[in-house]
């Protein structure tokens, strides 16, 4: 292979910079030429496609966000988008293609793949909800983020002895509210992945504050509810002190990326162009027990994606760690 | 005066426990005995008061929030809940008190001298709206955590070519949001002291995105208005593309303070030390033109509260700089 | 078992009060009682022991250090020192220690567990140079700070294009080099496992200069040498532009713990309470592939320590990743 | 004026990115062209010049270093070099010029200016050191890193029970070690400044330790001598403990700049410019007061040299507060 592109897709997630680095350096190491695509498959169908060198990515690694933008594009879900994107490929002889981004963004890989244009999928998403890999690019910057606003809520939180309801990022994946909760020593985390109860968590903080204790936190994936919502529903259950609701947001998924995320980006974006070399597409890479690891995108129960009985395409569900869950009750608790 | 307490009170501010640090430290320098009051003016009607020592200050000047607890006692505007706190005051010995908060902090300790307790106001709030000094304790503080937040919203907002409101904090004061604006590079900032048009920003951003641009960001000052209220008005008058609201909310309060804000509180507290040694009350201290100043608490509109007509104690309004309004269109227009 | 203890022992840590707390926290939800000594094996021959409560750990998993001060006791290696520090720990009814440190403190836990009182170790340690572990507690966080560090190197190196030699830690092990030269894209990373040539970096850094590059990074290990020597040795073999030292030192010891840090400190303080409370000591909880793991402190070459033909006691290299180097060097050549 | 250029120069500071985006910026909304010179006065003589737009300084107000580089250039002290420069600045066009650095960079904007080329200087440097201003552009930011470094040592020296000398940036300015030396509590600040006594400060720490206390820290300046050629010499004057030195070096002058760097940044960018507007040269602008201002570069011991008696320019010194001295002082003992 030649030429290769990369782009980003889906939400922007830190360390993207740092996997488009890692993927055009080791392409020209490896002798190829590389171009990057702008605003993912939007940009591709568009044909926003240009050459990059050694210099381009220059002091990128450091830097939040994605320099190639980012879209999320449905029409890309069409054979006709598909196409379209095909053709401006071949118009600028690209022969491969890598792709970071999450979900969305992995399907669309697939369908390059089978259309005889290898792409291999990098998971960059601050959710950590992608199968095939422990850790997706962006996520522990992203919990380092809740982590420092929640250290802050802290501070405010003993200070006046209130309650604290945080709602963080997670629509299908608890890891944010997880590892958030334990680093920051919240009472309580609430996870799409695990039960819980109002009443019982209201009579715990009726209880907490009896006893003398001067706060409490709740750490509330999105993906629940949302948090005022929660917090409606648990004063109706016990008195739970002076409660507050704050919304993290868009914070999130900013900033510069934590050197976990840089080191996990520049890896996987110099096995993608090891892959592409090879001639291999159609696969997203991970890392599975700190070694990278290669998943097929569409497979069984492993891989990203499976067909269901009516041959749909049906995504595997992320599993969230039921220990770390025990580990924030049993030092809470 | 030979045994002085210090309280905290009113939302809490980055820097208060370097300014209570300061008044310990000061205080047994100048050969003084001091106590803390827990909870503000309601653990001072309460009697939570014990001694300090140099030691229990230690390692306090870089923790956010505030090691006495803050709460707002309403009560203690009443003649009835000053004198039970000044019995409490009495009961243990103290001559003079210094209280670390904003406005309602300030009616309380203006109370207590007029009965015949000198007390001292600092001024520590995040919102930089009292009268009587250039910069209240928490406001650097509280500023730069809304411009690491603005840089992360950056990232995002680049990344996908959106438009982001993003609410601060400042009821009063837009002082947050100048600065804040001013240091992000923020497209605009919306602040109570000033008028605005949603037709001319709606217009504006309508052109930036024709001209090129890729995003847009506005700080709003939460006095104005919310922020979600703010964009649905905003959408009506024009295409302002792909349109988000962050709400910053209570992590504006905590974290550890910056250098300003702990020099700051260190010299304020140093100076109501010297202030109660010579027996002075009923002022606040503030800093003006790099120097320290006293300010009395009711005065003329200098002061921080004034009589009206009708011998009614009423706010003097802090000034917002129009300077910094000018700076931040200027740059960015 | 009823009470046990914890103790940090060897150079401090981030992260090592998060694992105190969790082994206070954990002992408690297991209904034992738990005591801290102070100055790790120095403060156990001393006595200097004292009961810990639920909240005596309070807001303690954020701060870097230790608040159970540490020290190096060489006088533990011993039978005399042992024996003293059993007599006191009998005296305060205790049946079992938990250890965070290094490999000194390791040693001590063997000695303790041989003769009776089992004693668990957990890796606090900054170097990442423990056998039976992938990572220890302070690692991420020293790195962290290292590639902030490296972060600001950038800004300055590249205003002034100038060569710098970085010396950061690791006596043995080139982790915290490797990591931060990847994680900042240095050009070149010196670490004690690998073998280097002055001439030939000294070459490639006059071609990067004729090629246009404005800067060049080099991170060096202290293991390896110290900075200063590194840099006048550099000089003897070519043009190496303007070259700079800087000697990061201690700095890279402190800090608020990072998220990974916090996580792994909480899940292994919890694992060495489970193990004493199962009356297991004389190993070292590490974490594997994911997964917590116990390892005997002295055993075969998987173990931290062996015994060699004359029954001496000898350490079990850590190995470095060579992964991480060909990394680096594919994505800065 | 109807083009203007824009360099720095001298030691690269925090701030000054945001410096040079203010004047493209302003200088665009007043209908000016503007050009960067890179490398300062070296590429100025160069013709190193190129034009700037309002995008090109997009995302750059957050950044550390300069993008127009800096270097040092002694030969700009000659007439021969300056008439080199003005050459290539009339070949461009451009009519007046805007200097971010220190002292030697004024030297060169003044002599543009007696050339008939207006030049306005703005005070980019950390030590904090030019008369004429409050405050200079990177100081905060520099004493934030410092402080933030000293927070770490401190963890480390608390946790340990040692003596630390941190040698801080300052060469004629004791203000970094002042400001940092308050704000993070550090026992005692040695600044160029100011006498002190080896004698005093090891019988000081001696009594410290005997009084139960758990270490010291001490902030020296690097204009007063090195940091371990002071650790020797206290040594000698008394038992200061286990006594250790930390050179904290460049990554003073890195990294992302603080609030108020940023605003006093853009605020002096867009004054130089209405000066170049109206065209006033050979002036440096200044903050005192929290007012905006000019002082001439060159006359009576207000402005930043002066002549002597042999018609020799001399530096007017920068003078140090002794008043935050004196803070620090009773807050400590």
């Amino acid at each position: 292979m030649k030429r290769i592109a990369v782009l980003t897709s889906g939400g922007d997630a830190p360390g993207m910079n740092a996997a488009v680095r890692a993927v055009v350096r080791k392409a020209i190491h490896e002798g190829m030429e590389v171009y990057g695509i702008n605003r993912g498959y939007a940009g591709m169908v568009d044909g926003d496609i240009f050459p990059l060198d050694f210099d381009s990515v220059s002091n990128t690694i450091s830097r939040g966000g994605t320099f190639l933008y980012s879209a999320r594009y449905p029409e890309f879900a069409q054979l006709e988008g598909q196409l379209a994107g095909i053709e401006q490929l071949k118009k600028n002889g690209i022969e491969g293609v890598v792709v970071v981004g999450g979900d969305g963004s992995y399907h669309g890989a697939m369908r390059l793949t089978e259309h005889g244009f290898p792409a291999v999928g990098l998971p960059g998403t601050i959710d950590n909800d992608i199968v095939g890999t422990d850790y997706t690019i962006g996520f522990d910057t992203a919990v380092t983020t809740v982590v420092d606003a929640l250290d802050k809520i802290n501070d405010t939180s003993l200070s006046h002895n209130r309650t604290f309801v945080v709602e963080v990022m997670g629509r299908n994946a608890g890891d944010i509210a997880l590892w958030s909760g334990i680093a920051s020593g919240a009472e309580y985390v609430i996870a799409p992945e695990f039960d819980f109860s109002f009443d019982e968590i209201a009579k715990d903080i009726e209880a907490r504050y009896k006893k003398g204790y001067k706060n409490a936190v709740i750490v509330l994936a999105e993906g629940v509810m949302g948090g005022n919502e929660f917090a409606e529903e648990l004063k109706k259950h016990g008195n739970v002190g002076d409660l507050r609701v704050s919304i993290l947001g868009h914070i999130q998924r900013g900033g510069s990326p934590t050197v976990r995320d840089r080191v996990l980006a520049s890896r996987m974006g110099v096995r993608a162009v090891e892959l592409l070399k090879e001639g291999i597409g159609g696969v997203a890479v991970g890392i599975h027990n700190e070694e990278l690891v290669e998943t097929p995108i569409l497979g069984d129960g492993n891989a990203l994606f499976s067909l269901d009985g009516d041959k749909i395409v049906v995504n595997n569900p992320h599993k969230a760690d039921k220990k770390l869950l025990d580990v924030a009750y049993d030092l809470e608790h």
